[in-house]
């Protein structure tokens, strides 16, 4: 039941039918299961140009935006979350590298060899990934970075952190820096072993004495929060919502197949004869649907400078990731035993689903700035 | 908070404002305490043109369809959901009389000189109004019709009844008349007492022996559950869910302003410090504009002929519907003993609210259409 | 379907059937619908001897406590939630009337003469009850009030109001007095108009140089909130819930036996052969017996002493309000349009339920000392 | 929080925490991480007489019935649930073999050297337990048995299998068999990995041609319906119900110690400060007492014969299995990242909960058997 047709043929989702076919979906079952980092699924992406999807055309990218990383997510998402959440990261971090880093490395995110990831959250800061509490430090014309990372997405597998910490030398909630991720002092803890998302590399990252020039700061000391909000935060929300969205139309479409194909042999009815299941499916196909078309219309907004747009962004990750947990749950309920027993695919679906809500800005923190927004309120203070 | 400005100025929104500013607003509360029917609403409606929405130029309306029908009950409905639901039923009947109705009431309807209604629902199949079993028997070159309707917007207030019974000759579920209101043999059985849409006139109607000719017929004998799933229900539904809309959107600004507006003394706080308010806020507002985007996709995949029309036109007043009682049922708590007093005005929206899911369809029977169409099974047997 | 049969057969249980099969019954659609006040129910309580169900046997009273006052909340609540939130802040005043007040208003109350009523919440605190701000100012040996209150049931219609405001000399949240209701200076502001509770007479009250006596002290000065939350929180704590569990019990019954009784003739069915239908009966059925047996083991709780006796108490209102408006959710739902047009009397249930998380403290309210509880933190400052 | 001790001291309680202590907690985290049968603390309950709690006291067992088997399985499933699920399955068999199996057999298990199970479900009825299409066929003076089962706990683990067919020779809905679980023919088709209850074993055994003598029938031929319900449903959904009670107070507990230990250093607060987590913790709170108040009441309604007691054991396992998977959710919740990453041990619960629900009956069977009952309609047929 394919739910939309409003984009136009794009050569760049052409491009990703391929590298979904060929190369993530039969790896999709084996990312999950051993929890492996999808290295293949990056590489075929970069071949294919994939990885310089938002890239300046001027460096070599396909100088795409919002929109499309936005379907990339949703696309890939549907066949493996873990690489989604993956590519997802490398997107939101390359958005902050094309505003503020260097051309080399942003020439060879565009041809596709050079993964990066976000790296903000800290164990003393939770899920309140805006306020750094980790060191950056003068030392002898360079700076000095010390931090407890509490959960980098691709840790000790992406090529660099886009790096938050507390300024240098000004007021302001933080600052952005490109940290190799072969820097020495960097430590990698302990191996991921999460409930979802089990392919993504996530994992607490232990900086101590590391070392980076002054030319490694993303735009200015102190401004860091501007560059969360302005430029990851717009990207972020769409694709993780997207992933989202992913989620719940395989959900949905795995757990209609299973009940039009499953029988009830003592009663000749297969179990989509239950007009009780049918009204979960229902609530599924709907809850879906609306969390797709918020998406769009949050992309539509963006892409037209509405005034609505920030509210929106801040909307669409709770929203979609609400509904992606509510989806899967009415599929393992649709899907009963089977279900259960990983038979009929919605399982990772219903495991995948959580880690949306579980990343920063959590829903319960998105709800609270929305709300504020709605009264009038500022957001931060 | 404006949430969305995809439509084109269009000068029907302009008079519209007009009849809602000096008309529609002022009567409101006056229409739901009293119960009493929208008449002056309707009659500034006609001179400004708007009875005649969607009715063809060519007899003298504005050739307008399902978006600008959708767009003004949203409007209406924001100010006085009776009001609104009038108006809903007169477009829905106006569209069958536009197919298949004769030419001079069609041009009433377009002056502004007729108001028309549905009569489908009956006693005896309750809520399944596709379901006909009222009588229309040959008799002397004319058709007698006699019947139970249990639920009629407008009952003896409207000029006409687009009205159901079983088939006269043929094979098939109905056929459908156009009645006028003022026929012998029609008694309108008892004042509408209800919970919410107070002032919509609803009512059961009798017939016994109500004489109409053959030219009455609107459409083929036999042939009226096409004109039902065909013509009334896009636009039924569409109007449906934008009067939920509209009334989300009106119980979410009310409960914004309210919290923002009262104090607690003895803290120094306004209620919408509390960090929980914040986030029933927030529910509704995602929830609310959810339910605006996948109407606004609805309407689009009726104009492009999407594949999908179809499902979308079930799920939205489904989705609407219930995002309505969601968020009308927030707006009571969120503003307490005010709200339960009636003095924010969320009350009416609360009361309102629960109609749209009351109403043919219901919530239950679009569950179980769009679980069946999910599964690819016949919709109907 | 009867519950539960736990309770002992008990003289004041069968002397209250009488009264409300010969006086409350009667007269609850008249009581609801008006919005008057149920003068003659309470007659006839004070005569069978009730309005002293709690009253001490030395005064004349039947000595019963919380399990007594619960019972008869909930089987008055069944017939007019109106009658029974009158009585439960009868019964709320008359334990700090028994505690502190004047033998003969104790006598008085017990002879069935004498109709007391809380007057605690005010203007300024809104649903923060426990926080008094109106004043109590010493005057020639007298005490002279003034205050804003703006929600008291059977406003202008008891014969005292047990009244907070802050302490007159000491330290402390307030202190409490005996007020009687034709003092003058006390004026009843508006007539009730509210969505449930109709015939309750909950109106704001202005208090203008109100003059008392200091024996006039419901317990020491500054020491209100002790009494608020020892004595009269586990009443009305119960109380409100009792009328909780009844409502939900009635909408229940009568959602089942509507849908038993109402046919779909085409299809040759009663409602309640749809398996939607019945699972939201199963639905409402649990929640009800849910919350009945919550409230059961908060009576044996606070009899018995138990150390989660004050959690349970704190539990009760928001489990048993939460659970009447999901079940009259379902009830309005179960019963569609019937119930819309309330010819199936869960409409009343419906406005009725609405009631308990309105009054302080609210849900929400409750939810936040439940998880200081739970989380070790103390229960205010 | 210790919730409620309205139960007297009892020795086999003792004993019970001697075992959790000493081998039940320490393995429970390779049980489930390995999804490794729970052997050692089967061979621990066994020593400590706790595998014939329910066995007669002629036969050597306590003697005791529902209420203990609900407080032990409470106990154990805090700890462990896929330990407890294996205890009431061995529990409930042995209700059966109590009342028809030998009496060799019924020693065995109150001697602690007999671990039975039941064996019901199959894959052509899926979770319609009650209808068994397996075949039961007289062969020289013997019969022979032939089945796809769908779902055994403690397949090729138990001792034996308390196993229904379609009758040998008479009408009716199925007969029950004792069946040895190394009897030729049987064969465990596939490891289990489930996404919770990891470690009961749970697998389809087929049986081909498996001979048992006429005296392994568990009752009268053709009534395995009148056992399945007389005998094992009050069991196994109190049982059931008391695996997601203990769930639940763990998820809860669990969630309240990780936020109040766990600090937002940036903020100088606990997460317990929030007040929208408190008020999760408040629902989480309030629904395991409301489904622990229900389950108490239902042992009570059993045990006292009250005329409600079949209708409180179609609800408990409902009322439990849904509150628990809405507690786990909120726990995961609660606990966010350090849930997914399974520091805090709601993960566990958060999987094992959703264990309940599918397990037949499932929510829905139960739902639409408890509505039929509040319609007064028949259950069955």
């Amino acid at each position: 039941m394919s739910t939309i047709t409003t984009t136009q043929h794009s050569s760049y989702l052409d491009a990703l039918d391929r590298v979904i076919t060929e190369t993530i979906a039969p790896q999709a079952i084996e990312v999950d299961q051993a929890g492996s980092y999808p290295r293949a699924a990056l590489e075929a992406l970069g071949k294919a140009g994939l990885l310089g999807l938002i890239s300046a055309k001027e460096v070599g990218g396909l100088g795409e935006a919002h929109r499309a990383a936005t379907l990339v997510i949703e696309a890939i998402g549907k066949q493996c979350a873990s690489t989604a959440m993956v590519v997802c990261m490398h997107y939101a971090g390359t958005a902050v590298i094309e505003a503020y880093g260097p051309r080399e490395v942003r020439e060879a995110i565009a041809r596709g060899q050079h993964v990066t990831t976000l790296a903000f959250s800290e164990s003393s800061s939770r899920s309140h990934f805006w306020a750094a509490t980790s060191a950056a430090t003068p030392l002898d014309g360079k700076i000095r970075l010390d931090a407890k990372k509490s959960w980098i997405t691709g840790a000790g597998q992406a090529d660099s952190y886009v790096w938050s910490s507390r300024p240098v030398l000004t007021e302001g909630l933080s600052t952005i820096w490109l940290v190799p991720s072969d820097a020495p002092g960097l430590r990698v803890v302990a191996p991921f072993n999460g409930l979802g998302l089990r392919g993504n590399a996530s994992s607490p990252v232990i900086a101590e004495g590391v070392i980076v020039s002054e030319e490694a700061m993303l735009g200015e000391d102190g401004k860091g929060f501007d560059v969360m909000m302005g430029i990851v935060l717009p990207y972020f929300q769409l694709m993780n919502a997207a992933l989202s969205v992913g989620l719940m139309e395989m959900a949905t479409t795995r757990s209609a197949a299973h009940v039009s194909a499953t029988k009830l042999e003592h009663l000749g009815q297969s179990i989509a004869d239950l007009p009780t299941v049918r009204a979960y499916l229902a609530r599924m196909r709907i809850k879906t649907d609306m969390a797709r078309t918020l998406l769009l219309d949050t992309i539509a907004a963006l892409e037209s400078g509405r005034e609505d747009a920030m509210l929106r962004v801040l909307e669409i990750k709770a929203a979609a990731g609400e509904s992606s947990t509510e989806v899967a749950d009415l599929a393992m309920r649709v899907c009963g035993g089977a279900a259960f027993r990983k038979e009929v695919g919605v399982e990772r679906n219903f495991r995948d689903a959580r880690a949306s809500t579980v990343m920063a800005p959590t829903t319960d923190a998105l709800y609270d700035f929305i709300g504020k927004a709605v009264c009038g309120m500022p957001l931060f203070g």
